[in-house]
């Protein structure tokens, strides 16, 4: 597809002078990126007004539109954290290690921008700025490809970004919007070898598996979560509930959410009872197996509700006989995300974590902690669920690669 | 496909096992590899040697013959290359980083295992127990898929190797061979998600090729390797010719061999005749450009040339005028492996290690040292030339992936 290779073209020119850019130039787009988006916010509230204007006349869900709209205090927010980007230490140039052989030989492994990075989303239009902020300052070219239920936001906040850096010296084209947003250009982009270098898809299930399945440039998989907890028989019952309510309720629509209890059969007749009376303050619905429908009153989960990811007030129940049934049960049905313990003993603490086949596993804390910002790693492009490169929070060091410096004075081997 | 699905459940069971391994244990299982090897080496000689008389029956070259040949002393070799792994340290259980929070939660990320490695290659019989070996340090089920040309050879060391891992109480399908050696099980594996943690190919463009086309699994790409050495124009040109010379003639079939020169137009006229008579010890084959043609005797190149891994005693010659038009002809060209600047100009090394695209950079040495053992890592699995997760050789670590463990007692967020 001629235009997708275009953009390919012209991010891989644009981006051998943001490889070549110090920290200080990177930082000062940032900073221009941020002001910019102040100073033109009225702009950008007039195209989302069309956007959602065009959502509600397609029937779009309340939630969707929330996740659609952006408000003067959105725009301040994500204004706010570009800058919390330009704090972040720039993670090119970081040697990682190095030796001196025994011929000589002065072996350097350094950190390199990646080159180019293509993000494809759906209607969230403040992926767009965290997505360009993050690729700008790991010194990659970025090739964003949104939602067409965003497509008015996206542009007017791309060329607000793209006018910024180019103020600062900088090739506008180390940031663009695909404003073709047909499944084609989508297509075209995952099949891009030699232009991506890495592809990330941020999304639902759907997205996500059709990236998989299609792309033949490498890909991060990110952020689908069914995530489980795990109450073991010596659990305290308080903690338990307390963390469950949380991880279901805090933000249900996000990766991170609980969607699934597994309960040991020995606390089962004393927890669910309690647990349940927390879900109801914010009537969740439950459904679980047949053990834990004689406890409480509960329908009773479908082979399918083991595997589902709700994003929704809704939880399944699984009861099990031993810590090792909860662990293969959740290593059966997890996508790999996040998963949390409650327990007070120590053996079972440690099965779990060794165990569990997850990017983050928890001991008696909320599945929600899952984040870039909560470990300290600042902004995230998203939670790997894939173990190749990146697992868990994606924060700048993983939009690096390495590469091998080696200096010599005349060794042959 | 039933037979592969088979496998990878086979290989996902027995992984179970070896996650929990100890380190003590999976050496005890590399040294009775090492050791099974060595006492029926007589049945892997005899396999081998069906092998080799269908090759000759079927045309196969000299030079493939030789990489499928297993002499005594060459199964020697190998057992003790097992034996070096033994000595490595074990990648898994590393603890990369961590930090307590402000809240008291308690984060770390450990080095854990991929899962399922499976690996694609052709036919060179000694990857079946260098893959298996690296694959249960860094304790992970191996699905190995040689090429049919050794497949008599493949068959003896995989059941040589099973037998001599249950000896030690390991289940035998951590290593499993694909006997069946059709196209169709080959792209079965690449696309047995749920299955497979990551796919390495080890071979040729066109197998890499086939595999980045048709893989729905995560992959490392390895080992195609244009590389190239440029001359600066104050390069020492005794240099020069030694570095070329040996890493054009050492082993011109390996992926770090160079397969192009690129000389800086106001050195070629004294030093091209010098490297031309170097290299004529060895009758390499030259191709250039017009300018080139004008300096020594040699046919002109074709732009296919520049593109090409010969992998033999043929060397393609680009004369430029600076340093920077070195650098783009190279990243053009170039598949990302290994290339050097010869030069005593620091600016001059500075530009080309900082701007050359590839997985490693020389200045003043050959590019043979592109090798995991040169580099002081052990043994590899290959020589990645992707950006996503390993670049360069692929040794042990490489073969791990991270999990993030969070500790806490109560914290919601």
């Amino acid at each position: 597809m001629e235009y997708i290779i275009q953009l390919g073209k012209n991010a891989k020119f644009a981006q051998l002078t943001l490889a070549d850019a110090s920290t200080a130039l990177k930082n000062r787009a940032l900073t221009a990126i941020s002001a910019a988006l102040i100073e033109n916010k009225q702009d950008i509230i007039d195209a989302n007004a069309i956007d959602l204007a065009n959502g509600k006349a397609n029937g779009m869900s309340d939630s969707l539109l929330d996740r659609l709209a952006l408000s003067e205090s959105r725009i301040k927010d994500i204004a706010d954290s570009v800058l919390e980007i330009v704090a972040l230490p720039d993670p090119v140039g970081v040697i990682k290690n190095g030796s001196t052989r025994p011929n000589g030989l002065n072996i350097e492994k350094v950190a390199v921008p990646m080159g180019t990075i293509a993000v494809i989303y759906e209607a969230r239009p403040n992926v767009t700025i965290d997505a360009a902020a993050l690729c700008l300052k790991s010194g990659n070219a970025v090739i964003l490809r949104g939602g067409k239920e965003a497509i008015n936001s996206n542009i007017a906040t791309a060329n607000i970004m793209r006018n910024a850096i180019e103020s600062v010296g900088l090739d506008k084209n180390c940031i663009q919007l695909v404003e073709d947003t047909s499944r084609e250009t989508a297509n075209a982009l995952m099949k891009l070898n030699g232009y991506i270098d890495v592809l990330i898809p941020r999304g639902g299930a759907g997205l996500i598996n059709s990236v998989v399945q299609n792309a033949t440039v490498p890909v991060i998989e990110t952020g689908v979560g069914n995530c489980h907890i795990y109450v073991d028989k010596t659990a305290d019952i308080d903690m338990a509930a307390d963390i469950i309510f949380n991880a279901k309720t805090s933000r249900p629509s996000v990766c991170n959410a609980a969607e699934s209890l597994v309960i040991h059969k020995d606390i089962a007749e004393k927890a669910l009872p309690a647990i349940k009376a927390k879900l109801d303050e914010k009537n969740v619905e439950l459904c679980g197996d047949e053990y834990a429908g004689k406890i409480i009153d509960i329908s009773l989960a479908t082979e399918e509700d083991w595997g589902k990811e709700y994003l929704d007030y809704k939880m399944s129940v699984k009861t099990v006989e031993s810590v090792e049934e909860a662990i293969t049960h959740i290593n059966t049905y997890s996508t790999g995300h996040s998963e949390a313990i409650i327990t007070s003993d120590y053996t079972s603490a440690q099965k779990f974590t060794k165990l569990v086949n997850s990017s983050a596993v928890y001991v008696n804390a909320s599945t929600r902690f899952t984040d870039g910002g909560q470990f300290g790693f600042g902004a995230e492009i998203g939670i790997s669920t894939q173990k190749l490169h990146a697992r868990g929070p994606i924060g700048l060091p993983e939009l690096t690669t390495t590469k091998f410096v080696i200096r010599g004075n005349g060794q042959i081997r």
